[in-house]
């Protein structure tokens, strides 16, 4: 276990301070609140609630049938850090620079140290120190700590609350770049109870017709909100906060600053235990994925009722929305570490069914459940359905995601509460959605007018990655179904599902067409794909990128020009599906065409090049992927971290340079690839009850059964019986 | 010549009173003036300037590059037609019935009569008499006979302006129908002058910073706008009306009532004389067919600056937006019956030269010019671009009209200042546009991402009329390049047009890929709509139509389905493309899957059906869409008349029963086909400086020469000499 792991100033980007609110944020999986400057940032700015949020009417354009009719945005809420210090004449210490910040990675700890100066230059220090509470998840307690410089008087501190007007339009950002959010009217803010010692305001969204409480006392009693201090030596005064959805007017509950930090500590302690990566030979990059992890955790709903936001609590960018992100990037983390988060992502969107059941039907489809592409409570909100809508694979991808954590569970009570349901419902969705088409001497299955993950090529037909998660879907549907009418007869019974439904669903996957390219050996992204001109890449200069901010998306449409990785995930999701030689084409051709404008690109790209070999490719895509918010590499850190990001470089190091993969047999395999320029590197992971570390060093991989029963593993094709500690040569 | 050709009340579906007010419109192609209730309705409705618009931002539910920023929306005037009629008490008479209408095709005169009441329930009539200035567009005149019925006191006649805010409000119709119009805020009303005899307004547009005045005065100067009249016999006052963009605060010309009269008269009698269509041996479709040419003459701008909107000058809806609508439906009636009408709406496309070669840039295509979809003045304002700036295929209609026009008239000199500059800037436009494809042995050009007339399938690879049109558009501006090149070389070499660039154009030309079936044998619509599902017809109940409406987009794209013609206008289009057995065959497919939800849509099916012969279909199609207004058939009149299918319907009879064309070599053509219902029809047209007339009844075709030097004509594929008069024998 490592000793000390920090986060410092000096590690990251700090060209834009406002990244470093981003990076430097905390979050429970409940509340999130932003590194803001305590002094200086809007009182509105900087706290985020997972799932609070509140509805706008969406105005199109031009309007048509079906649409969604309403926006669903995070609410920005008071400012927690928030604090106003003056000094013995009532001047405020109005100017405030951040002069350190640490994040303690194994504590949770986030210190900071300000100067601060009022009008006439006088100077005091501020140090900050704070920890959210990871297990009563309404706290957050924050240190102020004064330290008199050139001014050595008393102070006025006050932490009361401000309901600044104006600053409720300051928390708007642009809404013509569609991955920031928008500002919303209809939020009333107001104080509700006010002593000395404790004051409380309710944020009520008039629409969407939630409330949150925050309240806000000092830990002792005798301290007042608003405070004289004596800075002869230095002071510290200390808060706690209360953010709660229920109504904490009759919760006065108040903990122990310790207890706080004790609680973020031990959440720590069993996280990096159950799923520590590191690597030797890299500080930097060995720091980066801790961030990484640590970032990643904080963000994710743990409730069953809320989830992971493409910028997870980090900031308000994509209006706070969940989106396939989770179950292609995020929870494989967590199945392979944490299996009961996991299941409380997949438990979110099960409690979105009705919603997606509606959905399918507005799409013109019968049966089935078509889930929301973006949204906070399930319900769908996108805008352009080209690039949301459309892309259908979401359905296959969280049947994906409920294959694997069965697999690496079996988890025979999840699937028979929530996952077949699920896999039932999307399963019938891509029966009724696709369709039979007549070939002169056979039939095939098809799907029309999909978008697939590269939204640089919309409204296509037979997107390749599209209709492989579509066939994994209906064969899970079938296989998991038969497991559960075997172990849970009763259960199965309720869903009405017959024997020929069943037998259809095998039936349509094994039809299922795949696009194939004859001239480039390759799959196809779609059955157009490469009937298109290339795109200008050479006449593209490089302020042009990200694409899709410079280009008509007519323009971009109508080219060969990838986004991200689109027939490639299909690939490294489905390996045995594929030939080595056909991949290395399909790598290559697709790479060349690819501007990994998203940042769900380069990860998917690392972790494939890494399983096959590609070793120089897989190490410099990972040092993009791994250091992206810290060197602010998409330009928007300051909109909140990318989620899923964090999630792919996980997937980099595990399922890339480790190889680390389930075979359709349930088999745990690994196929080693380190690189070069490490000297090893090692990982926790929990499958089928057991906790394993593994080791991949030198040209040996070790694999300790650290608890749990003794199993098979697969390394490199060739079997082996785990029963303690197994070390194999391994190819360097 | 006609004696009497009027529409009668009883001529038309009245159950929806609104569409009394867009079908007994009067209009000069400079104002437009509704048949409201002149006591009834509402003060800031009925009155529409060609061309009068306001700008308003488009908003988007999520917006992207380079997407049109602002709508435009013909602005809905004063009320022109508005009177307040009051008994000796000052008490309005209140209720108003419109009892009887008619509208004189041939003199363009409006007569109505109306049952009035006062709270008492006294009655008197009102006739109201009107005529609009064909000559001196500013004018219209109004009479309205006072004649006591149970009412025979003295009343008060108040013709001034009233400016009703929340008449401002009820303008508005719902906006969540594309095919309707919206509410402005920025437009501003106010009067100006106001004298006993005579008051304008002026109303001022904020964003598009244009005025117009409207000044209303009595016929006679010691008629002052508030009178008195004496009821113990019939009492008429006439009223006139200046409507002008240009300063009527300067301009106090009057004239008098029968000159307007006499301007009209004298306009119908040309109008009639150029261009009349006539059937023998159904009334009924008689008085359709001059109704639709007597509303398609009113609605056409004949300035160069203004061209018609979609719904003409009868309604605002559709914005008041010129579509391909013109090039495609309705300029053939003015290439062969006003020549110099068609130049003017060519004028008004070279006029928009410089919005349409900044939007083939934000496009991002580096030469040519790409014609706005929908607009007033030429800038692009669709916010729904799959359908819309996807239908690249209008520049191509453009070029196709100007080769007709120049075809018709060897207008050389049009040719040289604006027709040549077009087919150059729309054929460069293709040739960046598209790209070259390798196959195996050959390159074939293609053009992708596109969307064709049909919007129910969009953003597709080689659509086929697309690809028609850009083929026919390169030839054209080779054909007539070279044309240029010789009569007027010092014009031609202003373009800067090289050889290769000229050869090019053929040769992109000879090599465009057209999609065709193997195996239905026929055009396919696209590279990949036979392999979609067809549309469930059998189970989409008829309240279901116009799908647009009922069902999301992404539904209706991923089946085989059309709103209208699609390749089979380009089958009428060019016929020598194609075998009469695989018209047959294309038909058949095409129709059996097309829904005619556009009001574009049976006029071409039925032309084309007349062409081929099937006369049931035709005759069939040909009631549909003559009447299509008068019975109201698409539910929508009251929004205002379907312009293109007026001339639709002139197609209909014209390019279709009488199969006119005009062979690639220049040489005019019939192939008639006499509808079993009729004895006969009857039309004239003008052709190479000619003017025929052209009887086709029983088994024989009669063709006069009424004015001009003797020619050629084809007659079913025979050549024939026309000196004075041609009587050949047809088949019925």
């Amino acid at each position: 276990m490592m000793k000390e792991i920090k986060l410092r100033l000096t590690d990251v980007n700090a060209c834009n301070i406002s990244n470093l609110e981003s990076i430097f944020s905390l979050a429970n999986g409940h509340v999130g609140i932003r590194a803001t400057n305590p002094i200086t940032s809007d009182s509105l700015a900087g706290t985020l609630v997972n799932g609070y949020f509140e509805y706008s009417p969406i105005v199109y354009g031009e309007v048509a049938a079906n649409y969604p009719k309403r926006n669903e945005t995070i609410v920005s809420l008071p400012n927690l850090r928030k604090i106003k210090v003056m000094d013995e004449k009532h001047r405020e210490f109005k100017s405030a620079r951040l002069v350190d910040i640490n994040l303690d990675l194994l504590s949770g700890q986030l210190s900071e140290t300000y100067e601060l100066w009022n009008v006439d230059k006088q100077q005091i220090n501020m140090q900050v120190t704070s920890y959210i509470d990871q297990e009563d998840v309404q706290f957050f307690g924050i240190q102020y700590t004064f330290i008199p410089i050139s001014y050595s008087s008393y102070i006025y501190v006050d932490k009361r609350f401000s309901l600044d007007e104006d600053a409720q339009h300051k928390i708007a950002m642009k809404i013509d770049d569609p991955r920031k959010t928008r500002k919303i009217a209809s939020i009333q803010r107001q104080i509700v109870t006010k002593t000395r010692y404790r004051q409380t305001i309710m944020v009520d969204t008039a629409e969407s017709n939630q409330k949150i409480y925050l309240t806000v006392y000092s830990y002792k009693n005798d301290q007042p909100l608003l405070s004289k201090l004596t800075l002869n030596k230095s002071q510290t005064v200390t808060y706690q906060y209360n953010v709660s959805q229920k109504n904490t007017l009759l919760d006065k509950r108040q903990i122990d600053w310790d207890l706080i930090k004790s609680h973020s500590i031990e959440f720590w302690q069993q996280v990096w235990q159950n799923s520590e990566v590191s690597i030797t030979g890299n500080d930097e990059l060995n720091l980066a994925l801790h961030f990484n992890i640590f970032q990643l955790n904080q963000s994710t709903g743990r409730d069953g009722k809320t989830n992971i936001a493409a910028k997870g609590l980090s900031g308000p960018g994509y209006e706070g929305h969940t989106f396939w992100d989770t179950e292609m990037y995020m929870i494989s983390y967590y199945i392979y570490s944490q299996p009961e988060i996991a299941k409380k992502l997949l438990m979110y969107r099960y409690n979105t069914l009705d919603f997606a059941r509606n959905r399918a039907r507005q799409l013109g489809v019968n049966e089935g459940a078509l889930f929301a592409w973006r949204s906070i409570n399930g319900e769908e909100t996108s805008a352009y359905y080209p690039a949301s809508t459309a892309a259908y694979h979401l359905d296959g991808d969280i049947a994906y995601a409920i294959g694997n954590y069965y697999e690496a569970t079996h988890d025979d009570d999840f699937l028979a509460q929530y996952g077949f349901e699920m896999l039932l419902e999307t399963a019938r969705f891509w029966r009724r959605f696709g369709c039979w088409v007549n070939k002169r001497d056979y039939q095939q299955f098809e799907f029309h007018t999909v978008t697939g993950p590269d939204e640089y090529t919309v409204m296509v037909d037979n997107n390749y990655f599209t209709n492989r998660m579509a066939q994994h879907n209906l064969r899970l549907a079938y296989r998991l179904g038969k497991r559960l009418s075997e172990i849970n007869p009763r259960r199965f019974a309720k869903f009405n599902v017959s024997t020929e439904e069943m037998d259809d669903f095998v039936k349509i996957a094994d039809h299922i067409y795949f696009p194939f390219s004859d001239k480039f050996q390759i799959n196809a992204q779609d059955d157009t794909f490469f009937s298109k001109a290339i795109w200008p890449f050479s006449h593209t200069p490089r302020d042009k990128y990200p694409l899709l901010l410079h280009y008509h998306p007519l323009t971009i449409y109508r080219y060969q020009v990838n986004k991200q990785a689109d027939t490639l995930l299909a690939d490294l999701l489905f390996p045995e599906t594929i030939t080595a030689e056909q991949l290395k084409r399909e790598y290559d051709y697709y790479e060349s065409i690819t501007t990994h404008d998203s940042s769900l690109s380069r990860s998917i790209f690392s972790t494939l090049a890494a399983r096959m070999g590609y070793m120089n490719k897989a190490y410099d895509y990972f040092l993009d992927t791994v250091r992206m918010d810290l060197t602010d590499l998409q330009g928007n850190t300051e909109d909140g971290l990318h989620l899923a990001n964090l999630g792919g470089s996980w997937m980099s190091v595990v399922q890339g340079f480790a190889g680390m993969q389930v075979t359709p047999q349930g088999v745990l395999k690994l196929i080693p690839h380190l690189p070069k320029e490490w000297e090893g590197f090692n990982f926790r992971m929990v499958f089928h009850n057991r906790l394993l570390n593994i080791n991949i060093s030198g040209n040996q991989t070790t694999i300790s059964l650290l608890d749990g029963k003794p199993m098979n593993v697969l390394v490199n094709d060739k079997s082996y019986h785990l029963e303690k500690i197994l070390k194999i040569l391994t190819k360097r």
